[in-house]
């Protein structure tokens, strides 16, 4: 049972753990010297002075005359001083003020008269003059220690003659990528072969960090080449990633490594995604130095979630950053979330202000699904003595996103299609602050979402068998007290989606029992179809191969299908083009937005009704394939 | 009259009129495709869609066996399915699946029994398997169009074979500066010499706000040398700043100079600082388009005001990023602000929380006083039509730091002395997060502040002439119901600060009104303590040359004295020995801080006493000097 040498410590225990360990072995920041020019952003690890005045001398602060004030005493309005020339001196702006003089006269105030100047207002001592170290005096302290350069910090340096100053060094982040089927980035990996996208990942949040990371050639899962490799980086970094093997496998070297050429403080942590963590440490040989080595799952959420909660307090310590502030806000779930009691878990989330509420509605927890960064708003985070929450329940939802943009965000929840990105897109290149979230949870789970007040909108495809009409029987059933508005979107076709040539010479449903099929999730408006077309041909679904495997979206069942473990599978033309697969066409079908009747005047949704209503969408979807489009974004009477 | 051909157009007006004039011309932003490696911030200028599934084949999720589910149907912990080795294939995770398999049972619930394999629970279809476009399905929209990148984003393009992405370009903003007196930074200025640091700041901001600067070496103020720069750095960039001369004045050639080669939409907005800038546009003559020009006052303060209010929303349209959301705060500001009907005026202050409440403390206004932008955690707005406000009123203030920063900041608003900036550097040596706003108003201005509840504490040194003793009897004076509490700090020397070798020969007080002098404002104890001297001395301070000359610091006073402008004045040796001044002692005065009594719990309060009690605050004084310290940090009973 390899997994029995992995710890289950709780994550803050695990984080204290780690930096105290790397404290008691002397963890510290390093420091150089840089240009002012190169400052911008870095962080002083020592006060600056200024070493000269700013200004460095009394400067004329206006183009005029200077003088000495005296002289000028008693001018008024109705008795002016007249001066010769040898009573003052001709300067501008920036000029040195001439010795014996304290005090300077704007140009517009000396009034030129038969050949003699005359001022008809006394001056006041130093009045026009940036009197020496007005700005900055040589010794004062510009910036404190452990402050970020700004651009401002930057130009008081310089006029205060500071050329270099002593700054916090970035930390040299190592990243080592293992793994016998990793493969460099491509548009064409071969099967097994899996992209090596992590370190780029990695290297991104590093660099947000303050760190400059250093990513290291992929290496085999062999112990001695990780082990050589390791020594490298540990000898050539401030610290070191090493990423994938941190688990308890045969082949996973990580810990093993680590443990060869220097210390495994410990090793599996009580979080969800991202257990087989190993919190390391090790000396740089060269440089005496102590190196926190951190042994990171292969999962990208996985590394991800483990590279921010639990190495960046570890790189703070050695960039000198302040931990920025991490806003908090309660968002109600939008459905039941279970979780276990053995783990913290950290779940990422699209966030949206509907009617007043904020939602948060869960994304694909899978520690390898990447995308599901890309789309958060948010990272639900669940106590590991939890069993976790029911829909509707208040949760803890730690920001990606600020409040402001969340409260921007046109919430779309119901059936996929590809159409709907088209639209946040044209929204987005309309109007730049448009922002859109949608989820692909079927037009039954559209309908309910809708209904409880968690979307602004959905779409919905939903067959009633006994009219054979489209959506409107659905609105009647599920909200008889009305708050709703139909909109029209498009009739589309549905088909199935089979092999190129269609090799298996399917002609339509009643082939399925001899196929192995694909399916679409329970609830959504394709599942229903299917269904009814099951019930119509007189099939037993249970006896067909593969009716209960589930996909989400038209593209992932095209997927299915491409990829050679499905036959057939029920989807749209565009889906079927994309994946280059033969098209049989089963049916046109009305696919409308179903829209709150409190969200109709939100700026957010009158915008999508225009881009409904655009050209840019037309041609779009006539691009896409498989689309008519009648009177998109007119709404539909229903009840 | 030169300035009258400057216009006063309102802020608001003139960006408007600029963005209109610019629109109009066909400013737009250009484009660049670049590898994903390079995109971590960079805008998409179009949608990005996947090119291949990720995962791109079914691979395998755990370690274990791969088989057809239907081949355990039926195993149970009573019924177990034995299996034979043609039965199953061995996998690890990331493999493909086998043909004909679709699950794979974890290696441990393979249980190997008399070189069988047996199961004990039947597998359910697509267990532990990873199906190809789990993730993202080929086609998919990753990013939509003015999205910026992530680092997430960056893993789940390369996961979907995307190696390059289309983004915004970064424009390059060209920056010249100008003048016969501008010399590159120093540490050596000649008087006269200007340093140039406005193109580090310009820099600086440009790249913060996503473009790419480029500055041009500095030229003279000759309109044909401008003329033929400007000619250049339009054709070789995105946009152009020409930095001072864009005034009126005889030598101001900015606005001729874009007119020559361009078009000036607009000379002259109604702020301060930053009046006369120059909104100017020109064609790039190699790539045809459209350059925003813009001339820019040279004062410090007045460029960072005009770039960030007039050309960032001009870039924003190149850079294609949403201009981030503004906080502003509501603020009581400390003393009366006086503004001109004529000028919407921005007053850089620091900001502190007080016993509850906001309190905004203006800094140095002037506009070539940089160190009031490094200093400043907020600009208060004036608008156009106020006159100003009068202390303890409510002001709107544009924060520049957060409100938690503020929340946190300890304020210090008192008498100076240097030995302040190194009690908050090493409060910020010892705890990070340390901030310390410290504002010199003088003695009497900490007493009143305190007494407003608008400091946390204040140093004060005030001899009270009828006692002869410090501070205490202007405690029992200010606060007869008490609320604040005394803390010793250090006894220092105040003296007079006269050239090296002292070619006057000053011995005293006495000597001053044969000298010229250099005096500290009203209500500083320093000049309490010269009323007091001079009053001793049966001196008429109206005789005495320069002692209504009033400087705010120790070591403002010194660089007067060290310039030659005066021959005396009074200060610590500190100061002095920063300046390489003689120092003629004259008494040993007791600084102390008077602290709130509700603010003595504060945290930031507690670290600043503890810092006072510590050998590093011992040592760094030993190394300024003139300090004598007995119980640094002890409450001294006053009433």
């Amino acid at each position: 049972m390899p997994f029995q040498y992995l710890t289950n410590f709780p994550l803050d225990d695990a984080v204290q753990t780690y930096l105290d360990a790397l404290n008691t072995h002397g963890l510290s920041y390093k420091t150089e010297e840089i240009p002012i020019g190169l400052a911008l952003g870095r962080i002083t690890s020592r006060a600056v002075y200024a070493r000269i005045c700013a200004p460095h001398y009394n400067a004329c602060a206006m183009d005029g005359i200077a003088l000495s004030a005296r002289i000028t005493f008693g001018a008024t309005e109705t008795t002016p001083v007249r001066l010769q020339e040898s009573d003052f001196v001709r300067v501008d702006t920036g000029d040195p003020l001439p010795a014996g003089c304290d005090a300077v006269v704007m140009i517009e105030d000396v009034i030129e008269e038969d050949g003699q100047v005359s001022l008809y207002a006394a001056a006041a001592p130093w009045q026009h003059v940036r009197q020496i170290g007005e700005d900055i005096s040589a010794g004062d302290m510009i910036l404190p220690s452990f402050t970020e350069v700004t651009p401002a910090g930057m130009g008081a340096m310089l006029a205060a003659g500071v050329m270099k100053l002593e700054t916090v060094k970035q930390p040299v982040v190592g990243i080592i990528p293992t793994g016998d089927e990793i493969v460099p980035p491509t548009e064409h990996p071969g099967e097994g072969d899996i992209i090596e996208f992590n370190s780029t990942i990695f290297s991104s949040m590093l660099t947000q960090w303050g760190c400059l990371p250093r990513v290291y050639p992929i290496v085999k899962d062999r112990l001695s080449e990780i082990e050589a490799l390791l020594r490298k980086a540990v000898d050539e970094c401030d610290a070191v990633i090493l990423n994938a093997g941190s688990s308890a496998g045969s082949e996973d070297y990580s810990a093993q490594a680590i443990r060869s050429i220097g210390e495994v403080v410990l090793h599996g942590i009580a979080i969800k995604p991202g257990k087989p963590a190993v919190l390391g440490l090790a000396q740089n040989s060269s440089q005496a130095g102590l190196v926190p080595v951190l042994g990171v799952p292969g999962y990208p959420v996985s590394g991800i979630l483990v590279l921010e909660h639990v190495f960046k307090p570890v790189l703070q310590q050695l960039t000198c950053r302040q931990p920025e502030k991490i806003e908090h806000v309660q968002a109600v779930v939008s459905r039941r979330l279970n979780s276990s009691l053995k783990y913290r878990e950290f779940i990422r989330a699209r966030l949206g202000l509907v009617n007043g509420k904020t939602v948060a509605v869960p994304l694909n927890r899978g520690a390898g699904v990447v995308s599901s960064f890309v789309k958060a708003d948010g990272i639900i985070d669940i106590p590991q003595d939890m069993e976790g929450y029911e829909a509707g329940q208040s949760v803890d939802v730690r920001l990606l996103h600020s409040l402001d943009e969340i409260a921007r965000m046109l919430v779309i929840t119901g059936s996929h299609d590809p159409l709907l990105d088209e639209v946040a897109d044209i929204m987005r290149r309309t109007w730049r602050d448009s922002l859109v979230a949608s989820s692909h949870v079927g037009s039954m789970g559209g309908i309910m979402a809708v209904k409880r007040g968690e979307a602004h909108l959905g779409g919905i495809h939903l067959l009633d068998e006994a009219s054979g009409t489209y959506n409107i029987p659905y609105l009647k059933k599920y909200f008889p007290e009305g708050g709703v508005v139909l909109v029209e979107c498009v009739e589309r076709i549905q088909g199935l989606m089979v092999a190129p040539g269609n090799p298996k010479g399917i002609q339509g449903f009643a082939d399925l029992p001899r196929l192995s099929y694909v399916n679409r999730q329970k609830g959504s408006g394709t599942r229903i179809l299917c269904d009814y077309l099951a019930k119509e041909n007189h099939l037993d679904t249970a006896q067909i191969n593969g009716y209960e495997r589930e996909e989400f979206t038209h593209t992932a069942v095209a997927a299915a299908v491409a990829s050679g473990t499905a036959d057939a599978g029920m989807g749209i033309l565009s889906a079927a083009r994309i994946y280059g697969l033969e098209f049989i066409p089963i049916c046109p079908e009305q696919y409308d937005l179903l829209i709150a009747e409190d969200a109709l005047q939100l700026e957010a949704v009158q915008r999508l009704l225009e881009v409904l209503k655009g050209p840019e969408f037309a041609e779009r979807l006539k691009k896409l394939g498989g689309y008519t489009l009648n009177k998109p974004g007119e709404v539909r009477p229903w009840n």
